[in-house]
């Protein structure tokens, strides 16, 4: 209650000034070398006895972390809590308390032997953004939501929570850290008998931002500032297996062989010629190959192999499904194989970020005079599950090289500040709802 | 000395019936049911706890299979004695001490779970010619030697012990059986110690022939009934590695990647490509196909794989192995990704069949109304290491379906007649030496 009279005695304080545009793009910024500051801080907890980084979900680095995290939030003034999933939640009451919250934030935790800003650049960039505020004195209209999702590396498991997507059976996985996802929920202070009570309905927030590092180098190598992300890509997986003949690499006559890997390396070579025939960002990938029992002199009689696409487009990754399974038949028919696709039914849906929030963030990059392209995410982040709670937006920030989950992982002070100065301003512009009361503010 | 009195008795009793022509290719043919009945009696032998055939050597059924057929072969009337290798040798005196042994033989020792006829047709092949000689009471000029060599299986281990290419270092690996090859010669009552004194020099052999299944279902798919080998292949082995960059899959552009599997893939291509451009039976494999670390979702940074070529000329494999090299290069600079090749040492060089004793094997193939083609054998044989020693001969006959090395093995009573019958009639062929000699049987 302290924190609500707090809030509405800044607001009769600064009201004034808001209503004159005094936060102009030239006053309100985030602090650069804060957020790096912090993200060297957070780096020196979870160093494994190889030296290498290890903050992974549960893992002793990981609760040092939050503990760090969460105490940088309540001197920010945050309401912090840790949900029953685990989740950390910090709220900044808005003058207005019949509005949804607009919530931003990311994880903390790593894969292992991963790099220092996937996930921390966001969690720091919405702490940020509470500090600027405060530091300017300003109250939304909207209440404030930070969110540090738990275990996002381990299959965006906390985001799952709050959607109701983490189900019970997955509850005794095996996480990274070796404890099972009960054993770490509760390690980390949650309750997994109480995930029911953390779901939230649909509309309970009136945005989800994020933002992340690229995990690629199209900014980098364009000279990009950031990018507003349209959607998160869906994901559609398939085992295939090619059935040839096994049979003697030496007394088989080249043309009476039924060559499983022969056909195996087409259908490689066919996917990747399907996927670059549609216009697009679609992506295709067979990461695994396996010949099973293989041998230097053994004719492949069988080879086991991952299919994956991803897109924007439920239907694109269906046309491109059914083009390869298509010139697949014509594989099998030419090496005399037999080629057989099974779904995994672990299909993500594309996920698309509000057209709206896409136009903010637009407006803030330019009245910033930050540099934008337009990208879609091929990786998944907590920012999709929340996508099923209301309009989401995601800006990424060049990665140097392109690299992500790896210690080699950077980005600068400034490239790093492009983008939370752009989170920052969409908050802002988001809060003031409509576009024409949005564009009074420059 | 008893054998070699009844040998000139016997001689002199079929001399002029001989001189005569008297045993003509109506008169003298193997017993074609007597193979196949033998053969069926040594399969009782060996089958392990699931069922399955398992006379591998060294094992109890090895052990047990050789006393069967030493025994048959001492009935026989053979000299039988196990060398210090452990190959079983018996022998046959012939008129002319002065004269070098004709060899001819195979093995019984099998693959885990193979089949009741690869080896095992050479063997009794091997004994049917002595008891049908010894039914017509014919003695031939040279010696005959029945060799049934140890291991073979196991990579010709007691060929090569005969040819010195058994070298100490390899006592110590272990065989298909459990023991190391030390403890089977041991088991099979050898003597690992005194290897050196079963080395034959170059010469010690007037001619050694064998008889094999196919392994490859050429002759069964033209009808023919023989393959007449021109020689055993050369191997050469490379393992590949093809190095990109590993990258996430759904964020990595698909003109921005560095997949190695791509590359793989086209390198396997390339391999059955060049292979079949150049004229003759050569063959080529990659058996073998791997991603380290492969996984749906991350973009193949390094693949490995393994390289075979075979052929009877060592130029054409160079040939072949530099026209892959040459275009892995360009396939390498299109996909962004390097590919080494690393050459194993294990090369095994051409063995030609002699010249002489394949025209011998034509004239008894005609001389008995027997169809047959030329061909190459894409397989070791333990004949290949007796050309070290002498001029070789290998016979094929059909193999159903060419299935070897599994249980479902299976070749006719007549078609195993057919090929008994070459290797019987060229065994006499041989024994007169020259040409127009041998015209005179006929």
């Amino acid at each position: 209650m302290k924190s609500l009279i707090l809030s509405i005695s800044l607001w009769l304080f600064i009201s004034p000034a808001f209503a004159q545009g005094a936060f102009s793009s030239d006053q309100i910024k985030v602090n650069e070398k804060r957020i790096e500051k912090r993200i060297f801080e957070l780096a020196e907890f979870g160093i494994n006895e190889k030296g290498e980084p290890y903050r992974v979900a549960y893992s002793m680095g990981d609760l040092e972390g939050r503990a760090y995290f969460m105490d940088l939030m309540r001197k920010a003034g945050l309401e912090v809590h840790i949900d029953y999933a685990g989740n950390i939640i910090g709220r900044r009451a808005g003058k207005d308390p019949s509005k949804k919250p607009i919530a931003f934030g990311s994880h903390i935790d790593m894969v292992p032997n991963g790099g220092n800003y996937d996930g921390t650049l966001g969690s720091f960039t919405a702490l940020e953004i509470i500090e600027v505020l405060n530091e300017n004195k300003i109250i939304t209209d909207h209440p404030l939501e930070v969110i540090i999702f738990q275990n996002e590396e381990g299959g965006l498991v906390g985001s799952r929570a709050l959607t109701g997507n983490l189900k019970k059976e997955a509850l005794s996985q095996k996480s990274a850290s070796g404890l099972t996802l009960e054993e770490g929920i509760r390690a980390i202070g949650g309750d997994p008998e109480k995930l029911d009570e953390v779901v939230r309905k649909k509309g309970d927030l009136a945005a989800f931002l994020e933002i992340h590092i690229e995990q690629s180098k199209v900014l980098e190598s364009r000279g990009i500032d950031v990018a507003i992300v349209e959607g998160i890509v869906g994901i559609d997986n398939w085992d295939v297996t090619v059935i040839g003949m096994s049979n003697h690499a030496g007394s088989t006559p080249m043309n009476d062989r039924q060559d499983a890997l022969i056909a195996a390396s087409k259908l490689v070579l066919t996917v990747n010629e399907v996927v670059n025939s549609y216009a697009g960002a679609q992506v295709g990938n067979v990461g695994k190959i396996f010949v099973p029992s293989g041998a230097p002199n053994i004719i492949p009689g069988r080879v086991e192999m991952s299919l994956e696409l991803r897109d924007l487009s439920k239907e694109k990754i269906r046309n491109m499904f059914l083009d390869i399974e298509k010139r697949a038949e014509q594989i099998a028919a030419e090496t005399n194989t037999e080629i057989l696709f099974e779904n995994l039914n672990l299909a993500s849906t594309p996920t698309m970020a509000s057209k709206e929030i896409q136009d903010k963030m637009i407006q803030a990059a330019e009245s910033l005079g930050i540099s934008y392209i337009n990208m879609q995410s091929g990786a998944g982040h907590d920012v999709q599950e929340m996508g099923k709670l209301g309009p989401i937006g995601l800006v990424f920030i060049p990665s140097k090289d392109g690299i992500s989950h790896n210690p080699k992982e950077y980005s600068s002070p400034s490239e790093m500040a492009n983008g939370a100065n752009v989170m920052l301003r969409t908050v802002l512009l988001l809060d003031k709802g409509l576009s024409e009361k949005i564009i009074e503010i420059h």
